[in-house]
């Protein structure tokens, strides 16, 4: 896809501003399994999605992996420009998960271009806000409240009496017996998906990976 | 301290936008130990401490709070206004450490000055960028690697060692027994501090809540 297809808020941009970001994007690519950023340090700049996934994750000291959210073709990338962001020092890690194509803007350079621009500005705002929401979801109820945990132990055991891998259940359901409203089972059964745990499909909850499953339910 | 004085970049908006401001502006207080904000369906707007303190929290299901960060003087504060930012979904809780003074600007009408004023979308996104990266520092720190546990313990064998409360230590001799940074190291300090278990000073810390630093290395 072209820069000016994916770069957000095209039509809003002066002329000037979007010869200045065509003059400065660069193609990159990166193979499946690539690291396109590790550490508090690292600048790499900021990223737009052309096809592929990346992933965003942070690492415990013992190596553990806690997955915060994906891009997918058209997504923005910012914590990769995290120098631009005053006092962004989490160690946050990124990979392709697939083979990945990116248009890379130097930091400084969107950063002004931001500084100009109120349409980009409030782009930038939204999905800086929508990524720290998504951010502190996933840790209130995986951290704080093991709601991971208690799910994967619910539907092992539910999986167990039915002798199935298919639970025909809805997440209304399996929010009563959690005593959860269903927006947090349905937001949480979605992250299984997305990390291979468990296929959906309506009224239905297929596992997939029983054994990741009983690690989760016991870590 | 006057609106003027307080509202961020106040010098860059138009007269116009002055005028908005002032009179959408209302003068607010909260007593000492009030509620300004819980759950993620509230939305008193946008808050500008004029003077006092407060305290921004997630409580988790059995009731365990974790302080994300406080606000003084000249502080702003977004998440009271999360209906104005996309997706803002998580439970956080604002209350009243001491008495205090704000203004409360409706959240929509601060929305619509971001999207017409580059500067203050800018010092928008500053901000949240900045709460974000605090944020997650102290998950990482606290829910992730325990490293409050560890310096909590740390700090009271050293004390029953010396058979002191006071202990001549650096940040950096703190860090090499655990292995961690001194940065890290300080900033947990300063965070303990803000929590009234700690009081620092130049090369010395003193434990002043032995007994919430023995319930936190052995929760």
């Amino acid at each position: 896809m072209e820069l000016r297809e994916l770069f957000p808020v095209w039509e809003k941009l002066t002329p000037e501003q979007q010869r200045q970001v065509e003059a400065a994007a660069r193609p990159r690519t990166a193979a499946r399994g690539a690291m396109l950023h590790s550490g508090p340090a690292d600048c790499v700049g900021f990223l737009l999605v052309r096809s592929g996934q990346l992933r965003v994750y942070i690492l415990s000291g013992e190596g553990r992996e806690i997955t915060l959210y994906r891009l997918f073709a058209r997504d923005i990338c910012l914590l990769s420009a995290a120098c631009m962001l005053r006092g962004v020092q989490f160690d946050v890690a990124i990979e392709a998960e697939k083979d990945t194509e990116l248009w890379v803007l130097p930091a400084d350079r969107y950063k002004r271009l931001m500084e100009e621009s109120a349409p980009l500005a409030n782009y930038t705002n939204s999905v800086l806000a929508e990524r720290f929401s998504d951010v502190m979801w996933l840790v209130e109820q995986v951290l704080w409240k093991s709601f991971d945990k208690r799910l994967a132990a619910f539907l092992l055991e539910e999986a167990a009496l039915e002798g199935s891998d298919t639970l025909r259940m809805t997440h209304e359901t399996i929010g009563r017996h959690l005593g959860s409203p269903r927006e947090v089972v349905t937001r949480m059964l979605r992250y299984f998906q997305g990390e291979g745990l468990v296929r959906l499909a309506r009224g239905s909850v297929e596992l997939t990976g029983r054994e990741r499953l009983r690690e989760l339910a016991e870590g």
